[in-house]
């Protein structure tokens, strides 16, 4: 077989479709976010806005974070060193747990190297060593959750999103006697959406299941201090597992779950993509926790951050220009055509500076094509007008409908 | 279903196998490797000599490696702030792929969060997705590459550990037709031993198979560039994917893959762990790139680290403590029993300040606990003298049998 000649093939159907990804390569500038320098092809430089970054509070920049990775860089080095059980536990990830586990109320919290392997390693050690366990997942999950209960072979039931009567009618269809484990998320990353934990939680308990939350669009913008959705509702008792990233709001990387000591425990213990693999830099764990104190004590970042995201929803509000409704931080800018999408990204970037990737399928549906707007306390009135009127001229230019105020 | 006294139970069941982990809580400190600060749970601490760190070389505390990561975090700050479709890709990472696709001489390299996971998404999106493809595997590849197999889902063959010829058996059994992968490692963690890359790839070549090695444990410490065992034997041409790690001897984080352009752009938009992950902060990308063009050109560490492992093994041999031979930079110290293997390992830290995880099922068959120990290039030869009569001591104490001189 000519496997280079089938990888060419699959991927012209992605160039073919619209889908093939280009990856805008940029730098970074600590101080200047969400400014950013965008490395050309050529060779060239331009400088860009970003608008569709998940650092949502503008932490990787906070000098609290920066300083804190830095000195512990010169305290222990890069790397950890190891796996966490060989060598690779540094107090750096010790504190973290600790700092992480407070954040949410619960006994214990455990550290991985991403959100990904997190709800991955997490779902699919709890899914694949409970016998007979039945999951019920909601429609709209992420990618690393859907991967962790397909690793662990359990029974699925996939119930409606943000529907708590559906999960029920399916719940209530299966063996009572049959453990059960209810995976669901507090903001959904594409349509901005807040499903209703309580609710829930409600049927969970109805039928003795537990209930893991994926906080990770939510963790460091939402409750007093910072602790999600569930903190703010008051209700983070009510779920075994509270699952975070500390690669967004909290601006560094890894991910996190949080429960029981005992449950933690048991996932430290048989997780595979835990166990087999080295621990995050001490750097990144002091960095996180740097983070993570700071937005429990701090409410300005929280505060700017959701009064930005509103004057962007006025701005394009006065332009016509159709977002998605929602009670969360993610502004979807509806354009409900591929190439549209993209060519409006585009032409955003190349003619206006202003970098919005565009979302096609299959991360969304076709025809809910969209730019992804996520606003963060840095951008300014003037970012705020710029983008707007960007979007208003490349609205006429693709002849798309506008919003109807 | 009481949930926690499940997980309790289970946990219970790895206590009386002796198979419950507890980690070393540590503090490492830059240039003062392999010394640690250890942190007790009363409080105190210890200072200990790591001797079973994967930060084989030192790299993790080289000033080149951890100012190149300061540089950057001042910089660029924290984390990248996104996946690396949606405003995650940074300069760094760009410039890492393309020195790690120099230094495997191949077109393209993708990196990801960790070794684990470039494993996990590049053997199981590429055995995923090539339809009726058949996946030969070695006895004893890391648990990160069987579940990348598992999840693929495809067909699954296991050859004898470093053994071409039942590679060649099983290939010739079926279907020639059948596109084909071989996966296997250059160096094997645990026991040391190498694999015969070159007539593993004959056999691959006569079967018209994919050949995929993972050198997580060679990176950097073999070859004239560091490229790896595949490198040092001058065929790294011969294979279509090199996996590696930038956790070990190159001191920092996370992992990658290179091969042909095709490859891993098929990679890049095909696998889930890699799509749908945040970036490797921008330092962490600087900070890998340091520490590959360093070992490139430098053959210091590489030297000294050969030296230090051949005074180890020599130490070893004069006390009589049996250890497993193999050309690699690994020995591993035989016990050959659970309980005496963790004793040993208890004892050396609390007396001597010397840590080596005792390893024991189910990371290596009963009956074949051993101490695994790493030496680097930073390892004195008082370290030497300490940690053989240490071992003699104790090998006393256990009755344990000595090596025939």
């Amino acid at each position: 077989m000519n496997f280079d000649a089938f990888f060419e093939q699959r991927l012209s159907g992605l160039r073919e479709a619209g889908n093939y990804r280009v990856f805008a390569d940029l730098e970074r500038h600590a101080g200047g976010f969400p400014r950013a320098t965008r490395h050309l092809p050529d060779g060239s430089t331009q400088e860009v806005t970003v608008w569709c970054s998940n650092d949502y509070l503008g932490m990787g920049q906070n000098p609290l974070v920066t300083s804190a990775m830095k000195d512990t860089i010169d305290l222990c080095g890069a790397g950890a060193g190891g796996t966490r059980n060989i060598s690779g536990t540094n107090h750096y990830h010790v504190l973290l747990e600790r700092e992480l586990a407070d954040l949410h109320g619960k006994e214990s919290a455990l550290i991985f190297t991403s959100g990904y392997v997190s709800n991955w390693a997490a779902l699919g050690t709890l899914l694949g060593n409970i016998p007979g366990i039945i999951v019920y997942s909601d429609a709209l999950n992420h990618a690393s959750m859907i991967e962790g209960i397909r690793h662990s072979r359990c029974i699925k039931r996939v119930f409606r999103h943000n529907d708590a009567a559906d999960l029920r009618r399916l719940m209530a269809m299966d063996d009572p006697a049959a453990p059960k484990l209810v995976a669901f998320e507090s903001v959904y990353s594409m349509d901005g959406d807040i499903s209703p934990i309580s609710d829930i939680c409600d049927v969970a308990d109805e039928f003795g299941a537990m209930t893991y939350l994926d906080e990770v669009h939510a963790v460091g913008m939402y409750g007093p201090r910072g602790g999600g959705i569930a903190e703010r509702e008051g209700i983070m008792h009510r779920l075994s597992v509270i699952e975070g990233t500390l690669g967004k709001a909290f601006g560094v990387m890894g991910g996190y779950i949080t429960g029981s000591a005992v449950l933690c425990d048991f996932i430290r213990s048989f997780a595979s993509g835990f166990i087999f693999t080295t621990a995050l830099p001490p750097a990144l764990a002091a960095g996180a926790t740097a983070s993570i104190k700071h937005l429990k004590a701090s409410q300005l970042e929280r505060r700017r951050h959701q009064d930005v995201v509103a004057k962007v929803r006025k701005a394009l509000d006065a332009h016509g220009i159709p977002h998605m409704p929602n009670p969360s931080h993610i502004v979807p800018v509806m354009v409900g055509n591929a190439a549209k999408c993209k060519w409006i990204s585009d032409v955003m970037m190349e003619r206006h500076g202003i970098y919005v990737q565009p979302i096609n399928y299959p991360t969304v549906p076709v025809k809910t094509e969209r730019l992804r707007i996520t606003p963060t306390p840095l951008h300014t009135e003037a970012d705020i007008a710029k983008l707007s009127m960007a979007l208003s001229e490349l609205w006429s230019q693709c002849a798309l409908a506008r919003a109807v105020a």
